[in-house]
């Protein structure tokens, strides 16, 4: 070593042999396999660095590969694959709740029909349980339940009569319908056009029989396959909220949405559980299905408590029986995951070992690394092996490489254990240069794997996303599934993606983590609040709970830092609208404020946060409402609207961003801002590269920092270390250099 | 006459002498005039054909004037120009509420300061009454009031002192203040800077003393000024809500805010007229003071509908004064109008001869001009001979033609009676091509008068525009005041002024009004709701009441019309964002509907309403968020949400139209909208141009019909009569052309 901070050439790692020798480095690596794949798994095993080997949906394990010394996954289905069963116990198949389209009552008599707009490869009414008890109809006008006498059921109709209509009131049913097709079965065979595949009917694991031959099942399924190390259950028991349209179509679907985790038999026991009658309205709620935009209500919440208790139970008995084999029980983050929450408490009793997931970005790499209490985390990286990115003239190469700078910021602040692939690995052979490029990755992961290793990365600030949902949703706040957003949140999933590859602890918090524990602010040095008016992410209605705004109030007022994004905050009660206007120093202008005149207008053209934004600011679709108080300090205006300012409130600051889409300048510009709103502006130039396309991650402990470029182009910067000194470093497209303190 | 429409050209107008011979018509005009200025009225009064000058503020009427035939208008102050009264009646002067800002708690004591903010120039703390009586301390983080024991006032620093505060809890002080400046004098003393002006002290002629030694002023005033022959009010006793701040800046306008009508005599007169106890949160309203985007409160409508009772019956005593002195009384519609509201019925019972008003624009001319039981109305036009408009190089003549084509489309709906102008007319008579073109004005205005007198012009339709104001507010709702709008509602104002010239009968009602008669919509084609969310505009929370929606969504289906605009009928209530959603078949994207998939997402390029739209459809700020359901026709998108929509409901129909800011080209997007919505799609080619720069309007009890140039352009337009039967026309800029039957 030259110096104190000299380069680590890549030939260099931690304890790993040196040169730049491909191949010459083994393990933390996943690849698939198919039965008539043996040779092309063996080439990719051995250029990859390859430790583990996994089956696909679909594929099976060919016998010549079970005693090359890899670990074997396997993937197994808890809640399908036994049409047999399925159709010998037709009541015990899974249920979700359905609320129908609100129809207009024109006489006294209405017939609603239940299955209008839905899939009947889907869904079938199930009229078999108790309807008076577990549906309801509901006149939409006034809220009141209709009184169980005013309607009937017509089966050959399959629509609700209701009778002593109000005239020009809309009506609804609620009502329990069997999933006989699973979703995502129905999804893949829809979308690949599968002919003549029988559907899966899914059965549920929970009910008495089919609780006690799937355990069975499952001691079978290990019998049989004594060469599987690692059971890979695709999550458990509940698939998340997924409905089709009669057009197959997807027509409502909540990643976090319970209403497909419901029978009768699971809601007798949640009734005893929580001691209150359960109504068809906590799950149905109004047609929005508590969907995660939505504020959750007590009932709501007591009943997501109660899968997730449930759930773990019975995971528990899924895994000891694994364990009893000798065997590792994993589960895939993605389908049946309800109930399963990773970083809920309820998790941590469930006996899983490890868990996989898809990683489409840096939030979603977070919410697998992240996850405590495991053996390890494994991601599963894109492209998927599959049709639709490997074709003649397709460009996989450009997509994996995407996907792994925008995950590698994550990985270097919570870096997950191992990485893998997925799909038909005769798909991806097709692609040598793809091959290669992913070798590379496995070995830059290696080797940021070794450098890592059981450190946290040097942190500047304890930062907490405070909404509704807390940890429940932490990093998943804003996505619809999977890396996906929708336009309308994108500048505010765009704060989370940057958090993600952040030099912060971030955590994420509810507003009744604060009222249950008011002391928790003080292990926080920064709160965010981001999101839409009227929404679980910004808290809605809860603002009307006085200690809330009071405990935030004092948060700030004594030192504490606050930034607020979109609509933070924002509920209409007592004179406003953002409910910390007084801490954030600005408004909306809802039309109610528009007889105030408003003269702080002036735009200040420098400041802290801005010191690194060479272009024009970019707050995507921003706000057009938002208005100063006097002495706030406007940083962006547009369209006479305030985009980005600043205020001082008692001891502490907070910064009001309009929206912030992810981009390596606006991702800057958070940082600054966190730094700011934290009175930390000295810790600016510790850890730091002033190109915004460069960060600087340190691992104080190990004994390491790196510099790494986002960009799929050459940069240039000046690095600072964690003492203030700095050079000057040139770095090649996507780059990663590594150095010892 | 040579055929069934002939064209009547300007030197034929009905029983008017022939000929375009300037100056051979009289009547129906007001000039003002000045003790320095006598030769300058007689010469302005012949060429524009005057027959009544007036005073203006601040100017006195010459004697050499008060014989030559002129009816002889005298401006009337009530409140003010009298501080000897009002210094030796210091308990009588007109008092206000004001809130102060919402005050961070940190420890247990807490002190308020009541003038920061507010100029000491205006307002003086009322401490002379109960302040624990009328005064209130609220916890706005709670919304409670203070108990009385735990706050006092301080007058040595004019701060509330509150006692046992709840930490971290916002507070606020309402208290009474005395005005000690008009408002009125205050802004035109700044604004014009006026130095060593002694300020005038508005007293409250409702009090006892004040109310005695007002009645007698008026007589003294009557018996020294016998020339006169209008008494014309400016207004009557209580001003709209104008607080100046520190700066002596506008803080807070209201041009129908009621916060400037309080004192503890009437508010005790009021608790024993509605029987509960009065609160300055009525009027406080959470810093709102019930402006005219608020839902209005019970309470509220209570204390507006007392006052309106009460100043109508104390200017009933006045006018009655003036009556038994043989003259009449005018009201200037503008600036103490509080109380006077001149569609309501109380008005009525005033004894109000003639209002006079300015007029900015089309909404304004109606403002006036609809207003029921007068002998006469008259608008005040622009620009009023200030200096502002009148300088070296000044075009007054530019102003006047926009001012004058503005209004004449209203006009042609509902004249006024007589029309005037105001200021110093030494400064007009400067300009003398401005003189030239207000005189060719009158004598429009009187061909035109002539044409369309006693006659209800050919309309189509019966239109309301609903909202929680009604009639109170008609043609004034969206407006801040004369003519003015906000950037945020200009799209909405664009509506009214649309309608304001439209061949519409055009009625304003509120929703109390459905409630207390579910017959009214009997009388009503189609319904307009526009406005932004959760404002008085689009209802908020009286969507809650049942009836409301019931009784709508009957009148449509049964076939009716509707037309929302913004986000109208918008209040999060059971399951839906825009109330009447399955009606107008779009709805607003709050997050909360992000989960479900929208398909319809098809703009038809051809549709009725869109036919003589030549360039591109312009929504001004338009929504961003606007979804359609599967079976409405989208008309116009813009960034992926609806501008433009249609839907059938019933036997009905709506048009959803995201915001529309007044044009040609979008008054013409109306008109169609609201004969499609109607069905009457048919009734298009009568009385209509092709082009949508020209209007044509038909008096068909009259026998007349005339063509219309609103433009300051030439324009080639096909007219159609109201038989069907069409022809080309021609048409200088501004021109009109006046047409027999």
């Amino acid at each position: 070593m030259q110096s104190k901070f000299c380069y680590i050439n890549k030939i260099q790692p931690m304890g790993i042999s040196g040169g730049k020798l491909k191949m010459q480095q083994r393990g933390l690596v996943t690849i698939p396999t198919d039965l008539d794949a043996v040779k092309e798994t063996l080439d990719v095993y051995k250029r990859l660095g390859a430790d583990a080997i996994r089956d696909c949906d679909g594929t099976e394990f060919p016998d010549e590969l079970k005693n090359i010394g890899a670990k074997i996954y396997a993937t197994y289905y808890t809640t399908r694959k036994d049409n047999q069963w399925a159709k010998a116990n037709l009541d015990e198949r899974q249920q979700c709740y359905i609320v129908t389209k609100f129809t207009l009552a024109t006489s006294n008599e209405l017939s609603i029909p239940l299955m209008t707009g839905l899939s009947p490869d889907l869904l079938e009414v199930n009229d078999h349980d108790d309807i008076k008890r577990w549906w309801e109809v509901i006149d939409r006008s006034t809220g009141d339940l209709v009184a169980a006498d005013k309607w009937q059921y017509e089966a050959k109709t399959k629509s609700v009569i209701i009778t002593d209509c109000k005239l020009y009131h809309e009506y609804s049913v609620s009502f329990l319908a069997y999933l006989i097709w699973d979703p995502v079965h129905m999804y893949n065979a829809v979308v690949n056009s599968w002919q003549n595949v029988e559907h899966q009917i899914p059965f549920d694991v929970r009910q008495p029989k089919t609780h006690a031959f799937t355990l069975e099942r499952l001691r079978n399924y290990l019998e049989k396959h004594p060469y599987v190390q690692v059971v890979r259950f695709t999550t458990f028991f509940h698939l998340f909220t997924l409905v089709f349209d009669e057009l197959r179509r997807e027509k409502y679907v909540d990643w976090y949405g319970y209403s497909f985790s419901v029978s009768p038999y699971i809601l007798e026991k949640f009734e005893q559980k929580v001691g209150y009658k359960f109504r068809a309205e906590y799950i149905v709620d109004q047609g929005y299905y508590n969907n995660q935009y939505r504020v959750p209500s007590k009932q709501y919440l007591d009943f997501m408590a109660f899968q997730r208790e449930e759930v773990a139970a019975l995971m528990k008995e899924m895994t000891d029986i694994v364990h009893s084999y000798g065997k590792e029980a994993m589960m895939f983050l993605g389908d049946h995951f309800i109930g399963c929450e990773p970083f809920m408490p309820q998790f941590q009793t469930a006996g899983v070992d490890a868990v996989v997931g898809s990683v489409g970005n840096g939030s979603t790499l977070r919410l697998i690394s992240d996850i405590p209490g495991l053996k390890y985390t494994e991601g599963r990286f894109l492209p998927y092996f599959f049709p639709d990115s490997f074709y003649l003239g397709s460009d996989p190469v450009k997509e994996a490489k995407v996907n792994w700078v925008t995950a590698r910021r994550a990985i270097l602040r919570k870096p997950i254990d191992r990485i893998g692939y997925g799909g038909y690995i005769k798909l991806a052979y097709e692609h040598p240069d793809f091959i290669d490029y992913i070798a590379d990755v496995c070995e830059e992961f290696r080797e940021l794997s070794a450098n890592v290793k059981n450190c946290t990365p040097f942190t500047f600030k304890r930062v907490a996303v405070l909404n509704s949902w807390g940890k429940m949703r932490a990093w998943g706040c804003h996505m619809v599934h999977h890396a996906i957003y929708h336009d309308k949140n994108y500048g505010y999933a765009g704060v989370i993606e940057a958090l993600a590859g952040a030099p912060f602890d971030v955590n994420f918090i509810s507003f009744n983590d604060i009222l249950a524990d008011p002391n928790l602010l003080k292990s926080i040095d920064l709160v965010i609040n981001v999101g839409d008016a009227d929404t679980a992410h910004t808290g809605g209605k809860i603002w009307e709970t006085p200690e809330i705004g009071a405990i935030l109030r004092e948060f700030v007022a004594n030192g504490g830092a606050f930034i607020g994004i979109g609509e933070p905050t924002a509920h209409q009660y007592q004179g406003r609208y953002f409910q910390l206007g007084s801490v954030l120093g600005v408004e909306e202008e809802t039309g109610l404020t528009l007889n105030y005149d408003k003269y702080n207008q002036t735009v200040l053209s420098e400041h802290f946060i801005l010191e690194d934004q060479l272009k024009e600011l970019d707050f995507g679709r921003g706000k057009l409402d938002i208005f100063a108080y006097p002495d706030t300090k406007i940083l962006a205006m547009q369209a006479k609207s305030v985009q980005l300012a600043v205020n001082e409130y008692g001891h502490g600051r907070s910064v009001y961003i309009s929206s912030l889409p992810y981009s390596f300048a606006n991702n800057r510009l958070l940082y600054r801002a966190i730094l700011w709103a934290c009175q930390a502006e000295n810790d600016l130039h510790k850890w730091f590269s002033t190109n915004y396309n460069v960060e600087v991650h340190a691992y104080v402990e190990n004994g390491k920092y790196c510099v790494v470029n986002n960009t799929y182009e050459p940069q240039s910067t000046t690095v600072y270390r964690g003492d203030g000194s700095k050079f000057e470093l040139e770095l090649a497209a996507n780059e990663i250099k590594w150095y010892n303190l």
